[in-house]
């Protein structure tokens, strides 16, 4: 996808659904401590996280909330969406090379202030619920489309 | 800090704050656009923010929550916390440079379950409130302290 184009208000309906599929892997995990802070040794450290109760590494919780922030903002309603708010439940561990389903489900409309709920749901490949929770935005009212940003390179190491 | 330590359930009491400080960069919005995916304009493209009502480039909201969440991880409780859920209120834009200041205050505390209930709180410069909200983890009961995991370079561009 080269264009980014946004759902605007009147033409999201209760009921309507967005989809994606994530690997995590090695670098995320890695970026996610870079950009949150977060060097919490079972996230990074195999041998530590050997001895806790998950057995293996696993991603930052708020990792997935940050693929489920992403659909808000270029999949559903997209460009010109206000985020409001987001309630997270993280429900089981998302473990290194998990193949992790989003899957946010409108369920509320409200015409007056243009806010829209979403459902979210993450679940692993064996699907499991490992994330699920609840979104608010104000959805645009006006129609955009534009080029897709591109990203720098980023390399680690 | 080249060491982590946590906080154990029992050492841990309700009034009890961490606070922390980051300066929002042009990296940040980077790093936080490349792991989430988020390439909505209004992080990345400065020409479209003008014409937005926030009139200039702004954070993710998730950025804010992750660093909330890094909070928990290597502060308080930190090692050995299960993060259970997060709940945030996206009340006012982080703008390139903003300084925001992190605090988080012990709530509650549930001793059958060892939960503990943290309330969340970001603000700018100004004294502005960005984001708030509410955290549930389970807090560690057996002490740990550790070398503070490295991470490798990484670079933009």
């Amino acid at each position: 996808m080269t264009q980014l184009e946004n759902r605007t208000f009147d033409e999201i309906a209760i009921g309507d659904k967005i989809q994606a599929e994530k690997t995590l892997t090695e670098r995320d995990i890695l970026l996610f401590a870079e950009v949150s802070g977060d060097v919490n040794p079972v996230h990074l450290d195999a041998e530590y996280a050997a001895g806790t109760l998950f057995k293996q590494r696993i991603a930052h919780g708020m990792w997935t909330g940050a693929q489920i922030s992403a659909l808000l903002g270029v999949q559903m309603p997209g460009p010109g969406t206000i985020y409001l708010g987001q309630n997270l439940s993280f429900r089981a561990p998302v473990y290194l090379g998990d193949t992790i389903e989003f899957e946010l489900t409108v369920s509320d409309k409200r015409d007056d202030k243009k806010i829209v709920h979403f459902q979210c749901k993450a679940s692993n490949q064996h699907g499991k619920t490992v994330a699920s929770g609840e979104a608010q935005v104000i959805a645009p009212t006006e129609k955009i489309r534009l080029p897709r940003p591109t990203l720098p390179n980023i390399t680690i190491g």
